[in-house]
């Protein structure tokens, strides 16, 4: 075109768009320039959105995936946690309904020696979000300053907080772009925007749960399955130890969605109980982050860590000791009364008899939203006291008229919606199905 | 997702965006959405570009490609010359080197009985547009308000301006932003911008000039066919007669590029001489107009009405004529010195002997804007005294050291570039090629 004539050899944002357009690969430096070019607002948003469907569509290479997420991680403060002489680890879930490990991990992953600097994020449609459930502690404060989260991290070797502005500022602009324009489930994207807040918490290693079935952002196995290999991909191109355990969301985890609810649900598995398929997950997660933060010289070793600091209640502990050190009521473990609960209980039961086959697990997700225990959008309050019960699993045999969930409701403005939406997710068989299994696949590690 | 649970049947933009970017084909009411919510500013540009990348990866279907052009046109006024008691017609051509068949054809169709309404644009990169040829001429006014492009046309039949702010708005701001996140070259999105302007004229008929080759936008005859096809489909759809006419751009047309060059060829052409294929095409595209405009019962009934129409003069009266109402110095057809021409000349020669095979007709075009006879950017100002006389064509024997093209330049700074350029576009081979049809296929009609 006539521009190559005129115009000298530096990067053009129309340029690199129309070689995504047709499919072409970037380069680090094309992909660096796009990032800090537009975290600065020196490319409009008008050719970002234009980028951003040419990637959704056609796609990012590994090496591209790889660079979009170093350029988005160094588009802000990497925190340094070079004062904590162990390593530091986390684990990232894809999200999904009543999918609360990270409460029960950190503790126990910080009983047993390592340093687990955890940022989260808040829950978005149908997914919970740690930070939210972390909020139904009264006064836990998830927005410590970094000098206040570094002294959490220094006397307990855990913390929870929320993203902060400094951290990869580039993936807040481009996923408000993305969420405005339709371009938000590409495993590229997905990675890049996950990799650059995981990475920039200064961990040496991160263990990726990744969630698949109808509760799952993923909802298709090969998808999940290759965002998986993208993101241990990138994690080991820059350097990071990393792992990803392909899980089932084909059902809730545990028996309770909700954020006061998974709270209880957490401190009841830190006590030894609660339900197995939670616990199970829980102390997979922790052995591979004991193992990749080389606590442990085996998986299996850190399986049994992991179960030690449980039955041992170190791990309950050092989950109290958190809650004090970020303002929080730390009496909740003895009294899960004063959390924020409910006024009122309705049941939703089975219009007939058989076996669960299989659930439409979003639909949970969506309808704890709609009692309000849920966003539909970034800007709605959540009341952290509704939530559901669920009575039945996949492979129960049910009776018509039998309890399939509690629904637990302060506003009937959207309960009958909700219920029915409970009700319908349920497909009821003749025949027992085969029992998916929890962990899939490990890829990875 | 969530969203549908959340809110109502209304259009959103994100849900257009997905749908197009998943293949889907708009209904009318969709597309006319987009166009107006864009044009009032309710959509922003952002998600327009998203919209915009997935068309121009996806593509148009025939009944959207309408349906966008209806919008367009409809985003702003529709001319009427219901005044003029004769059909209305008008000719629109793809761009090309060298392409001066509008200053001919007006004034022959307009002597013919016929009305030219024409609104016409600038040339932009490797291609020349009619204003800024007819501003070659001192003192005329292209830029007429629509009451004095109705009182020209009353008088002569013909009329020549600019694109005014009330005509398609639409069209101007997708332009503009198609131009900046590299989604050009989509043949709905062309056809929808032609057409929706040329449209708004008012007229009965519409002859495209649809070129192809190495000068033409569509470069590849299959895509030049298929826009053909896709902008006689759409006028159809919009209850117009139409036609085009798939015309060779593998060299310049004429023996003359640049501005003032062109009106002279042209007035040439009205004189009755000039050279033998703008001749030809313009009295062809001049031939369809009458026919389409039922001024005459066949094309070759209208090819001789435009034979006979140079012949006698009556053309070259009613350019003179035209010139005259627009405040030009009609003084030119008899005098061409009075065009502003450039002061030097310097010639190209062939660097060996051989037949001339091809050529790289768009690299004249780009010569050509590097001595200012061109835009690079939208807010250059032209030199329209440039330009480029081609003494060999396609076919044609050469020595080595014989003059190819002579340049008329005013600047040396570029000239060098210029010159390599314009060398190097010519192939020169031992054997004399095929020869290639200057009309290669008629399309609709």
């Amino acid at each position: 075109m006539l521009g190559s004539h005129f115009v000298s050899n530096c990067m053009r944002a129309v340029d690199l768009i129309r070689k995504k357009r047709d499919s072409g690969e970037h380069s680090r430096e094309e992909i660096g320039y796009l990032v800090s070019a537009y975290t600065k607002g020196d490319i409009p948003d008008y050719q970002m959105a234009a980028w951003l469907m040419a990637v959704w569509i056609r796609g990012l290479s590994p090496a591209e995936t790889a660079a979009l997420t170093e350029a988005m991680l160094h588009s802000g403060e990497v925190v340094d946690h070079s004062y904590l002489p162990m390593k530091k680890v986390d684990k990232h879930s894809t999200g999904g309904v009543g999918d609360n490990t990270s409460l029960i991990l950190a503790p126990v992953v910080a009983a047993g020696g390592l340093a687990v600097p955890m940022i989260s994020g808040r829950g978005l449609g149908h997914t919970g979000g740690t930070l939210d459930k972390l909020e139904a502690i009264p006064g836990f404060n998830t927005s410590l300053s970094l000098a206040d989260f570094r002294r959490v991290l220094k006397e307990c070797g855990m913390g929870l907080i929320g993203q902060t502005a400094e951290i990869a500022p580039a993936d807040k602009k481009i996923y408000a772009l993305r969420d405005a324009t339709s371009t938000v489930e590409n495993i590229g994207l997905i990675c890049a925007s996950i990799m650059s807040k995981k990475l920039a918490e200064g961990i040496d290693a991160l263990v990726l749960d990744v969630k698949t079935g109808s509760g799952a952002f993923m909802s298709k196995e090969e998808d999940a399955v290759r965002l998986a290999e993208v993101m241990v991909d990138t994690a080991r191109r820059t350097g990071k130890k990393s792992v990803a355990l392909l899980t089932d969301m084909g059902q809730p985890l545990g028996r309770m969605a909700g954020h006061s609810n998974e709270v209880i649900e957490a401190i009841d598995v830190l006590k030894g109980k609660g339900p197995e398929d939670l616990r199970e997950l829980s102390v997979e997660l922790s052995a591979w982050m004991f193992f990749l933060g080389e606590r442990t010289k085996s998986v299996e070793e850190g399986r049994r860590l992991a179960e030690e600091m449980i039955a041992s209640g170190k791990a309950l502990d050092r989950f109290r000791q958190c809650i004090h050190l970020q303002d929080g009521n730390e009496r909740i473990i003895d009294d899960t009364s004063l959390l924020p609960l409910a006024k009122s209980q309705s049941h939703v039961t089975s219009a007939k008899s058989g076996f669960i086959t299989a659930t439409r697990c979003r639909d949970f997700g969506v309808a704890l939203a709609l009692l309000e225990g849920g966003r539909s959008k970034k800007e709605d309050r959540i009341d952290h006291g509704v939530g559901l019960e669920f009575h039945k699993r996949i492979g129960d045999r049910v009776q018509a008229g039998e309890k399939l969930v509690t629904i637990q409701y302060n506003s009937e403005t959207k309960l009958g919606e909700a219920k029915n939406l409970v009700a319908a997710a349920f497909e009821i068989g003749d025949v027992a199905p085969p029992m998916p299994p929890l962990i899939s696949r490990i890829i990875g590690g």
